[in-house]
């Protein structure tokens, strides 16, 4: 078993000797960096950093020390993850099975270093499909008139799951402004196009009527802004005339989920800063 | 050298026996198919079809009977073309060298079968290339002023050139309605982002602001409508927060050149038709 | 429910107005034709079809009465199904179950018309994973001495099975020419990496040695030479300096699904014909 | 115009802190850093880096004491440029036009920061084209028996033209390996297949009959052993049974140009570094 790792994502206002004060600072405690990968924004002047070391002393020790010393003495944001930590993770769904068992397996495979602590849809038919895989199923129908409270029912499951991240792997409903904030942990969704083209609603019927030789699928954080918010992950894929409507929805269900998976693996280790409506990935 | 084949390009409603009867016609008069291609839209309950053959006698005989019985019997709207036939294009340019010298270079070795009869650009910039390549050149300057007079010269200058097919090599105006209706002819455009993401003005620009993970360039027909023809051909690259817009500029130079000179070449072999404001390409 | 099809492929010796002749046939006995599809490869003068359509008549009866014609009249093989068939398979697997998690959920999806009716394997770490998915599992070790007889054993059990097919989920065992003989059905296998590069053990290690910049998984069917079969399907993606061996298997696993289930997808709804150790997708 | 920059490339024994202690350096005499990007081969223990920066001294005298730094106080090997250096390169063809213009029109376009000081050809045919672009041409034939001398001379006209890079541009010949040691400059061959598949002669025609799904085209730089280099950039394209020999010809050409062009500009941009026949790519 390898040793366990420190992970830290920086970010803050550009400035010279970021990245010689970092790195001298984890040396001259003994620690082994492993990957060191920054990034700067020169128009905005944003300097982002991800950091991966081996540390000399105690994990939890060197963690506390080095946040204070980024935040206090460099002046950046600074998050940091143990790389053994497990990240509790609640899936929204609806009736479309792919991205659900995509996301599953993968947890059981351990290719994805996550629990599924609460698995919740607006309709039944996922359950049994839940109950196979052993997984916590709840039933939340929603409608126009039930909505703020079926959105507090599910953000009770998701408090009480411990989730620190919502997948939304085809949930077919809009989360309001007021869940996305009171939630407090990030939400991560999948959208069936190569997002900003196709926004809303049935996009592959889009894409078919307007005749596009591309679609695509797109893995982003939720916001308010229904299909707004900062893309992370987009895949994409030839059609033809030949393709209809059931075609591209088939071949879309493969770019889903690898979109969402890579989505969902990215954020748990650790690799996504978020700035400008934007993400850096450090894949 | 091989024997000279007829490409036929059919369409019309839909019935039964179309491609048994136009197949046997072809099969009774001695003629050999080499490739026969057909897509039904069945929501709309068209019939397409695209035959190539070699006929028993001679060709231009063999043309007007197929068209003859095309037309009159199977009631089909139907284009031919000889294989050998050699098209005459003009290009339209403005500063950008990429896309022209790319169909130019394409020209020269024989990978598509055009002439360019005529370079019209509302910039002197591509002159000097122009010259180097031995072809006629003629700055049309345009500004909103006198917009219809430099689009009449521009016209005057496609008709003399016997030009069958106009190209908008990164033509970075917009030609108006009345500009395509008197063209007479068919005008492909490149689109530099994957439609209908980024219509409009700088959308290298727009991508980066957006944080896609994806561009691309869109070769379509152009229309009345900006942006909005029939889409041909459209080829994506990935990008990260690591490209800034120059950067994606230089990739989505090279989407651009193959998508153009795919939709060129498609047009000219007699591989596109194009319905409802989309097109089946028969490649 | 749509109407049922008949999908008929055939192939045989090139010649003038087969085409005509097979389309002419249905028309005459009021079929619909949906689908039809051709290749010739004319350096080896022979000649492929896949034609789908809707007959007037008693479905079973114009199978026969095609396959007749087909065969006698117009010299073809001809290999015919009835689009609602659904197809038994049996999976090989050994240790790792990607594969065979995502043939068994696109098979319960609906998304492959298979049912599963054996797995075997010569481990026993996928046991738990079909007992969740309800599948009968049957471990068969295999070693240099009990070869003979432990293949006797698996071709007993896809006998039993009713399997039509066998699809090698990463089994990673050679089949012997003998056993391929005698299973008297398709076997396909899932090789993982873009061949002819890197056939044989480790090939995610040899392409790392080797330093390419793609890797790639190829779905082909099993012969006697191994890795040798005409390929069905091909998937690649690129790979850095920075995957090392651990990634490149990560994200060729990727590759491996969808590479397989494709290939299962097409055998399946007859949209492969063999030759000359390649093979004609009419997808 | 932007500030000069200077590139460094290093590469040595992996040992701890040598990150901070470049960046330190760097940071210490007032420069900027713009990009610093390193890997570190675990397994071999070797550090690779590259980093580019605004020094605040003159730059000559920066790079002098870099080097000096980085070799003698890091135990590094180093490789420094200017960013606004123009690279001499020498150009080898044999009868194909498609990479030879590709690669003269980036240069002339400013996208390769490139002057071509010469270009030789053991066929008289590229000539013309060598002319209209106003470049110096020399032919050497070649066969069995004058190879020795033509070596000699094709090396004679490198030497005399400055060339710091020679860029094999379809060039159909093997070099020797007395070629490769007395040229002293790096060499970039592309060859037009996925490698290590279809090594030697003919690799379409190869494909073809072997029935791949994919083709593909790698660039590497030469040595003596053909088409064993180390691979700098690989690009694929997807091809069907519908495509001959011709057609995919067609296809890997845009494959070609595209994987030659990357391989040089990375080249002369500093990005590339190699080591046990691979190479690392800071793109």
């Amino acid at each position: 078993m390898p040793e366990e790792r420190i992970v830290a994502l920086l970010h803050g206002k550009d400035r010279a000797g970021i990245v010689a004060r970092v790195s001298g600072w984890i040396y001259a405690r003994g620690g082994n960096i492993l990957h060191a990968d920054q990034h700067r924004d020169r128009f905005e002047g944003i300097f982002f950093q991800r950091v991966e070391w081996i540390p000399a002393g105690p994990i939890e020790e060197e963690m506390r020390l080095f946040k204070d010393f980024a935040e206090r003495d460099v002046g950046m944001e600074a998050k940091l993850f143990r790389s053994r930590q497990r990240h509790k993770i609640a899936l929204m769904v609806s009736k479309a099975e792919h991205c659900f068992s995509d996301i599953v397996l993968r947890c059981r495979s351990g290719e994805l270093k996550c629990d599924i602590s609460a698995v919740i849809s607006n309709h039944d038919d996922l359950r049994p499909l839940a109950r196979l895989f052993g997984l916590p199923f709840e039933t939340v129908p929603i409608s126009k008139e039930n909505k703020p409270e079926a959105e507090s029912r599910e953000l009770e499951i998701i408090k009480e799951s411990g989730a620190e991240l919502v997948v939304m792997a085809r949930y077919m409903q809009i989360l309001s402004e007021n869940f996305l904030e009171r939630a407090a942990v990030p939400v991560i969704n999948i959208h069936h196009s190569f997002l900003p083209a196709f926004a809303g609603a049935n996009p592959y019927q889009q894409a078919y009527e307007r005749g596009v030789k591309i679609i695509g699928a797109t893995a982003h954080y939720a916001t308010k802004d229904l299909d707004e918010g900062p893309i992370i992950a987009q895949m994409v894929a030839p059609v033809s005339h030949r393709n209809n409507v059931e075609e591209m929805k088939r071949r879309g269900q493969e770019l889903e989920r690898q979109a969402l998976a890579n989505a969902v693996r990215w954020h748990i280790e650790g690799r996504i800063l978020t700035y400008k409506n934007k993400t850096v990935i450090f894949d």
